[in-house]
């Protein structure tokens, strides 16, 4: 079983065959960044017109047993997330009608202040909203995880323990392996796990020791030492992958329609685009190097098989669903 | 079982508990008229929050199994349906979307040109458009009802041969009986029922002949007379119950946005608001005069059966699923 936490590529029949060959089960993907509810909509209208065209690689997921489905018949299911709260708006209510319609993971933040949380990338974090909390409740209620991977750490650490189920970053490493701004302090990820939650390990170039260098070796280590720190179960993966993107997607990433100037994130005026993928993984066909480089430093199959996707199998089984 | 085949109620816990007194076991409920989809989704939510509130008494129903459900379990299962294309605005993919979100029924005119077809109250009918025609099908792939109901006789002729899949009348009585403008002629129910599809008998009082003063024997011969014509597959009910809605409502109705001036539709300047209903049929609790009324004029058991319920719940189990 594999299942990435977290893939935004530029979605072609090319990408979909490469996650067949990689023998991906599942996949969550972003389907918004800043979009508002209509615009979101668009987008999952899109997602339907793949399904309708590519129906013997990929299927809609929205349960568990949905990756069953697609491993019995050879395909991908695909899961929807948001990476900021923007399609639910103002509007509590929509929590409900974006689950509805597939989505099952939300960020409460995008790097910046939103009306739910603090981002990352905020000089002040004064953790949950009022608005915050309520959907926290209601996301609870249907099934919509908390994901707070562009999330400050006050606000992170209030979300696990105001949640009454475990939420995710789907999408971060920890930052005393890398200290990048949106990795992850020990006491984020520490309360994540305690809540019963998954930090998904990122491949993002900007999140590894070395960057796009970062040796397999060191990734593996570095997730068999988060496993040592928060447990086995706690572990997954989200590659963040973003395959085949325009420069012009990253820049509606870090800057949205928020801001007139241009926001590097974790670029430069110098290096504004994607970074190049480690050697080792360039893209879906290669989750069969990380498989091998989690046995080769002594991992056992069982671990090795909850971090490549038993664990979210697991995390999407108990909390995909309405409350029990 | 009993199934009602179209209300536009003001929806109140008074009302969900008539339903059950009424012994209904299901109920196609209008919920828009001339919304935008961003409006109809407010009103899919208020839909959920009353099914949050009211959970012994109502659910929401997307497939026939879910009329036996609320059967097994004392409640009444809601289905939804559009009397207007507007949800879907002049977006194909809208279709799907509003499908998963729970719509089975969609009238692709309301009295009015649509960017679909041709209303009842048009001088001219030129039949289905070009986008009419691209929408059907959809609407066939994904399990969608063509509900013809304000719709002018030759796009409903047109409608019903054009689809693939059986199309209804959700809620209007034979023109033949009562020649309001917006009860259909004998070739319109002919090539609804031709094609597999249901006509629906209107309860509202301008369909009605001699209006509210309607005698039950009368209604009930109408409907004897139309099993005989087209056949007992094709004839159901469809209330068209408005019940406790201010004529501010039936404003809405008839003029939603699109005109400054008043349209008095079936009622008049001296009698804009909602007729009165006849003696017999005042609300929910009432569909038991109907059975008996049916029963009373030499109807068998199995005839009365498949009219308050089992037409409906057999083309509900086949009409709501994607296209086989």
């Amino acid at each position: 079983m594999r299942i990435d936490g977290l893939q935004y590529a530029n979605w072609s029949e090319t990408i979909f065959r490469q996650m067949r060959e990689g023998g991906l089960d599942a996949v969550h993907v972003t389907v918004a960044y800043h979009e508002t509810f209509r615009e979101t909509v668009l987008n999952f209208e899109q997602w339907n017109r793949w399904f309708e065209a590519y129906p013997d690689l990929i299927m809609k997921g929205l349960t568990a047993g949905d990756i069953d489905v697609a491993k019995a018949t050879g395909r991908t299911a695909i899961f929807f997330g948001f990476q900021n709260p923007s399609p639910i708006e103002d509007d509590i209510g929509l929590v409900e009608i974006v689950h509805t319609l597939g989505a099952r993971f939300m960020q409460l933040t995008y790097n910046n202040q939103s009306l739910l949380a603090t981002g990352c990338y905020e000089a002040e974090d004064p953790g949950l909203t009022r608005m915050g909390r309520q959907v926290i409740r209601e996301m609870n209620r249907v099934g919509l995880v908390v994901d707070m991977s562009h999330s400050a750490d006050r606000s992170t650490i209030e979300a696990a323990e105001h949640s009454e189920r475990p939420i995710a970053i789907t999408h971060a490493n920890p930052s005393a392996w890398q200290p990048a701004r949106r990795n992850k302090s020990d006491a984020v990820i520490r309360a994540v796990a305690e809540n019963g939650g998954i930090l998904g390990f990122s491949l993002y170039p900007h999140h590894l020791k070395d960057g796009s260098d970062c040796r397999l070796k060191d990734f593996c280590e570095a997730i068999a030492r988060a496993v040592e720190t928060y447990g086995i179960d706690h572990i997954g993966l989200g590659s963040d992958l973003c395959q085949d993107q325009p420069d012009s997607v990253v820049e509606w990433m870090r800057v949205g329609r928020w801001s007139k100037e241009i926001d590097y994130g974790e670029g430069s005026a110098a290096a504004p685009g994607f970074p190049a993928m480690p050697k080792w993984f360039n893209d879906n066909r290669d989750f069969g190097n990380i498989e091998d480089g989690l046995a080769a430093i002594g991992m056992n199959a069982d671990e090795v098989a909850a971090i490549m996707g038993g664990n979210w199998y697991r995390f999407f089984a108990d909390n995909f669903g309405p409350k029990p």
